[in-house]
């Protein structure tokens, strides 16, 4: 198992954050990851309900988490770390050019081009959702995760992953699919809905799941 | 000048936008990027009036622009291309191990926590500018618009450019900043005015924008 308090390879989360939230953390990315090739590390974990020291902000300048530091760099978004151990293991990014930057489009393509819309819903559902605003505004937020998920499903077509075998891209699209648990979208999508329980079903995923969960457990019920 | 009909290397872009787009479409993020190390290319122009030709979503799944082709990889999002473009040039991407991560921790945190934000700030004022929830949402997104903008700010500092040296992530922040210009957002950072201005100053934006305008020069007045 991964995770190993001595270990120079550090990842920050949070032991203590809102319940709807346990599991999505973003650290869970780049634990994914590390499972994934059985790279040990070990966490810095910090309460997601109070700021972080100030010193935190030369590291990941908006305060979030996850960063990242081993012997070699120090660096924040997990975008950018998944496709880093990429580099560091071919199991996490296939090695030649084109399969290489197919994938790293695919997961830039997740970042940008599909959570903004699902964090968008979730922002409308999850914190403003007795806004009268925020009913009306849904709608539209709604057909804009629709389109792009419609055309992620349409991509991905038959293969099993994104970018033909497994890669960091899925690590990145199943993540962001979790991130709508709290709605029924994704079983719409019976490609995307097949495509996110073969991600989750990955030893390296469950096991990843576990460890974040257990960061949580002395967490006071909220 | 990069512009030649005959090269092997593509971008995407459109022909025909409206008027608020022009200078805007992503594009130009890439013309920038080959401008600065001098690299021929070609583009490949549609309307954004009228959906593209379907064969297109093969290249590009969300049948946006940029699209980038050249004799080694065929590849879609700003951000990837600008990436691998950084890894052909050291001019684009330093060659040191952190350098180069921080850079492109940099590039995807414009794209992913700093972009979006901005985004759904210009859906509510330029697409939806006349809903009354587009109103009662404006403060909302006008504070978390306004929070990345003082924390990148913070983090830029003295600096000139973002990782320092000017890279790749500065083609991206500089050219979401502009995003911005239907609004005086910008103007209440100094630090990122001055930014914003350095970039737009160099010869090799210049050119692009230059280029991407007269593309648009064919197209009837919207």
């Amino acid at each position: 198992m991964p995770m190993d308090p001595a270990s120079t390879t550090v990842v920050t989360g949070f032991d203590e954050v809102p319940r709807f939230a346990h599991g999505l953390v973003r650290d869970i990315r780049i634990r994914w990851a590390l499972e994934e090739i059985g790279r040990p590390y070990r966490t810095r974990l910090f309460s997601a309900m109070v700021p972080r020291p100030e010193s935190y902000r030369a590291w990941q300048p908006f305060d979030q988490v996850p960063a990242y530091e081993d012997e070699h760099v120090r660096l924040f978004e997990s975008g950018a770390i998944l496709l880093y151990l990429g580099e560091e293991d071919e199991r996490l990014l296939p090695r030649d050019r084109q399969g290489r930057w197919e994938a790293s489009a695919w997961l830039i393509a997740m970042l940008n081009s599909v959570e903004p819309m699902i964090m968008q819903l979730v922002k409308l559902d999850v914190f403003n959702g007795d806004r009268p605003w925020a009913r009306e505004a849904r709608p539209e937020a709604l057909k804009a995760v629709s389109s792009r998920l419609g055309q992620v499903a349409e991509a991905l077509g038959t293969r099993d992953w994104l970018a033909g075998r497994f890669t960091v891209a899925d690590i990145m699209l199943v993540t962001v699919l979790r991130s709508l648990h709290h709605s029924k979208i994704v079983t719409g999508y019976p490609t995307l809905s097949a495509y996110q329980r073969r991600g989750e079903a990955r030893p390296a995923f469950r096991q990843a799941l576990a460890d974040q969960l257990a960061d949580f457990a002395g967490q006071e019920a909220t």
